[in-house]
């Protein structure tokens, strides 16, 4: 079992209670209660949740080698003992950025939208995980699902982290994105 | 399922009939007479292949809009009638290629190792699929499937065409690569 993989259960069980989950862009999900966040891809049977994503961490997309030593020295570690509130944000995009080439996808995300650039604005308060579907060989729902930790006094600047994200040129090309905002409560 | 995702499965059957298979770099793969393509990640019990990889077209990483148009313009088809011959070459990249960002693989797979030019070189008669395993979220032996079917009067063509890559800085970075030579015959 891949190391890299994380499977996302939601239903009734797991740390992290949602307090709001609310559809950005396209159909929602579910409604439930909690979510738990299990290593690798997981056989979901036995634990019957509403809902279930999944995906892997891989290598970098878009970042040069000076973005990427600036965001690995001041990229917090997840599980911080006061960072208890939590968003997963699953995303999809649009079939239109798909047929981007490389060159052209980094232009839209970085040199139009500062997508690096904002990231790093609201670091080291924000910790964050992605994670990729669309690459697993199933037809996965999204194709990105981003993991924030943050201390619930940086809930504010996470919500305009993503306000500035949403309303970039990238944005465009978002075409489901779903917003679920959690608190972690150890049971 | 995908119609994205493709298993190989190396075994006694199939429409691929075996004529060679060398260890380029790495462990070797078990020998085998024969390989099926089948669409879709499947469950290979009832099959009992020898062994199995699969993988999952994607969307291209490396090339730029005008290296694209070229690619497009000149990529025949897999399954022409007279392209009876085919290779199977699974490769697995180091940690350090993993660790290099974007713009440094680019950097080593186009500007130092021509790799998309030498390739463009090949066309129309090579065609070519590549598949993606890294991001299956499995524990998969190599990163990349890449299938080629060409006349067998281009089969030297096809010889050069990777000896040239693998003189090439790229492959520097390959530290697993299996050559499976094929001759499909439909029964």
């Amino acid at each position: 079992m891949s190391t890299r993989a994380f499977t996302f259960l939601g239903g009734e069980k797991g740390a992290f209670r949602v307090t709001r989950l609310t559809a950005i862009a396209g159909a929602t999900l579910p409604s439930i209660s909690r979510i738990a966040v299990v290593p690798g891809i997981v056989p979901v049977g036995d634990e019957r949740p509403r809902w279930f994503l999944r995906g892997t961490t891989s290598n970098d997309r878009y970042v040069t080698r000076a973005e990427k030593e600036r965001l690995v020295a001041r990229s917090p570690d997840l599980g911080r003992p006061g960072a208890t509130s939590a968003a997963l944000i699953p995303i999809r995009k649009s079939a239109a950025w798909w047929a981007l080439t490389q060159d052209e996808r980094r232009n839209v995300l970085e040199e139009q939208s500062h997508h690096i650039e904002i990231g790093l604005r609201y670091l080291p308060a924000v910790a964050r995980r992605l994670h990729h579907c669309r690459d697993l060989g199933s037809d996965e729902p999204f194709d990105f699902l981003t993991w924030f930790e943050f201390a619930p006094s940086d809930e504010k600047a996470f919500d305009e982290l993503v306000a500035d994200l949403r309303r970039s040129p990238e944005w465009r090309y978002v075409e489901r994105e779903v917003d679920v905002r959690l608190v972690r409560e150890e049971r």
